[in-house]
């Protein structure tokens, strides 16, 4: 294999695909980067066995080879070059990388060691095409409700799902639940990819790509951004019917501005953290106000008060940390927080008519 | 105690002194903060028994008295508040804290419990008045060469010691030694400063003070920046005799580019992270040019070459890590490099007549 590439170019490359790689013990060769030229372009990959990134380089390519080299060491010494062509040439299982008056020799292994790279079959495959900013946020918002509790594995990764013409995105860990609307489409699908996947496939989304492909087979699925591939495996199991915990109507329903209940949920938080997380939010329809209150054991408590539209005065404790990250998922001005007593589910959403993103939090035993 | 103050300036104090707080162990009152009125000004202060930070805020104060409560909470509370004013109103051993719509109660203990906070007598002490800018600089160039080993407790602070009337600040650990010109003067001073001291005040310096305030009695350091202060006790012990290691010549010496030379060391480093951190420089008179070679056991070697001014060939091995701490320390567009064989120091500082900094490292064996 000889080559010349643009350092700019391969280290783009090296960073992501890098990541992927792991040097657990057991599979060394896992923590090597696969490096291979498919005519005038170069193939950089790396596998964990359950998340597969690639990444194809333009490269004048004037003998064809492959080689893999420890990922670590090849990645950060290629980021540190100057901008500048940089030489890959192999001999046997080294490498000489030289670029102006820098050269080193990596010892690595066999391309032939290197795990098979999974592959889908497009003309079989469900097919979605998603603006970027689109898909960064609807994971964004679902994410932060999976479970990491690996005995229930369908929880720890976000339903994707097909409903009534439309694509959700759906999450929830069993003390709170996300849902996103993503977009309209005819499309079938019913698939739940791991969140270590989705959280790769955000890191590999850079803003300058047009759109994000995401395509499923029946057991895996690939997010393509520009010249940047990651390629999961499902989570194999059946979702949970989430839906049925949404409630369809609540008695009380409280309107208000979305910093000002940050900032209180944030200040009951900080004295709700040594006493379990508890904060206790008090509905005042005749006040017109939200007040929270929280108790740090023996360290003193607090009461907030923001502004708010009340429907029916009411009372429910909430883990203040999801509040908190529900919030921070939510975009909009103005916030719609609804409950029926202490016992049944909350909902938060956005003030608006038909909102793309609800948020359920399961009330605390008070 | 009842008084009023902004949250800013309230906000700003707690950040400053609350970092000194500790809540280690045995004694519990040292995780409090102590709040006192001193005529129209509130006193927050906080200690370790080895450093005690203060700091005044003006307030409106319709009642005189005190209280310490607990660091984290009140400092956080504080800092999230809006704007505003903030009403302190102190009942027995419970604090209540009012601004706008928050209300808190903080319970905690009373001020007599608090140790009380050092003194330095200003009329028996010496005095320095230094720029900002020159503070944070000589102390950040120095304290990285202090040792981490309390089995040598004078190596872990930064000497400050009078010089043909100049201020010196100088620090070792064996294995390099850092030395920063800061100001001429006629004091005479000798003390030693606790390394952790001075990451203290050089948090404490903000950019808008004028100038930082450094009074020395026999066992105590003083730091003044505007309304904050830092007090530390000195390090006891005599500390060696430091300038003895410096080499008043050399055999090989250097001149480069700090840019070129910081990346050939940094890259050099990635190899050398593998095998104990070792690289060798090569100067080289004919070919003018600083080569530095490293080797990652059985991952591969590294290379890289840097154009210079080399007053004689040599070569010499040094630990890539104090190398690239010397380099980010030293202020200049030239390093000049130099050193005698492979035996002696090294020397590094800016290429230009009287450096006000130089930087000494220690050879490994090769």
């Amino acid at each position: 294999m000889e080559l010349s590439v643009t350092q700019e170019n391969l280290s783009r490359a090296l960073t992501i695909v890098g990541r992927v790689s792991s040097s657990r013990a057991g599979l060394p060769i896992l923590g090597n980067i696969l490096f291979r030229t498919e005519g005038n372009r170069l193939l950089v990959a790396a596998t964990n066995l359950e998340i597969a990134a690639t990444y194809y380089v333009g490269a004048k390519v004037t003998k064809q080879g492959s080689i893999t080299l420890p990922a670590r060491l090849v990645t950060e010494f290629l980021s540190s070059l100057p901008k500048d062509t940089v030489t890959l040439s192999v001999k046997g299982t080294r490498m000489t990388i030289t670029s102006g008056k820098y050269t080193s020799v990596v010892n690595g292994t066999d391309a032939e060691e290197f795990p098979e790279l999974p592959a889908i079959d497009d003309k079989e495959a469900v097919h979605y095409t998603i603006a970027p900013h689109d898909f960064k946020q609807a994971v964004s918002q679902t994410i932060i409700a999976c479970s990491a509790d690996t005995s229930r594995p369908v929880l720890t990764g976000v339903y994707w799902q097909s409903i009534d013409g439309a694509l959700y995105l759906a999450a929830t860990d069993g003390y709170r639940l996300a849902e996103r609307k993503l977009l309209d489409t005819k499309s079938q699908i019913a698939a739940i990819v791991p969140a270590s996947s989705l959280q790769e496939a955000l890191r590999t989304v850079s803003d300058s790509v047009e759109s994000i492909e995401v395509v499923f087979d029946n057991t895996q699925v690939r997010f393509r951004a520009g010249e940047a591939e990651i390629t999961s495996r499902l989570i194999d199991g059946n979702y949970p019917d989430y839906r049925q915990l949404i409630p369809t109507s609540s008695e009380t329903i409280v309107t208000l501005a979305a910093g000002e209940f940050g900032r209180v949920v944030k200040i009951a938080s900080l004295f709700a953290r040594e006493s379990g997380g508890g904060i206790t939010l008090n509905a005042d329809a005749e006040e017109k106000q939200l007040s929270i209150h929280s108790i740090a054991s023996e360290l003193g408590e607090n009461t907030s008060t923001a502004t708010a539209d009340v429907s029916a005065s009411g009372q429910i404790t909430l883990n203040s940390r999801y509040v908190s990250e529900a919030l921070a998922a939510i975009e909009g001005e103005h916030i719609e927080f609804r409950f029926s007593g202490k016992l049944s589910p909350s909902v938060l959403s956005a003030a608006e008519k038909s909102p793309n993103y609800i948020h359920i939090i399961m009330p605390l035993k008070s």
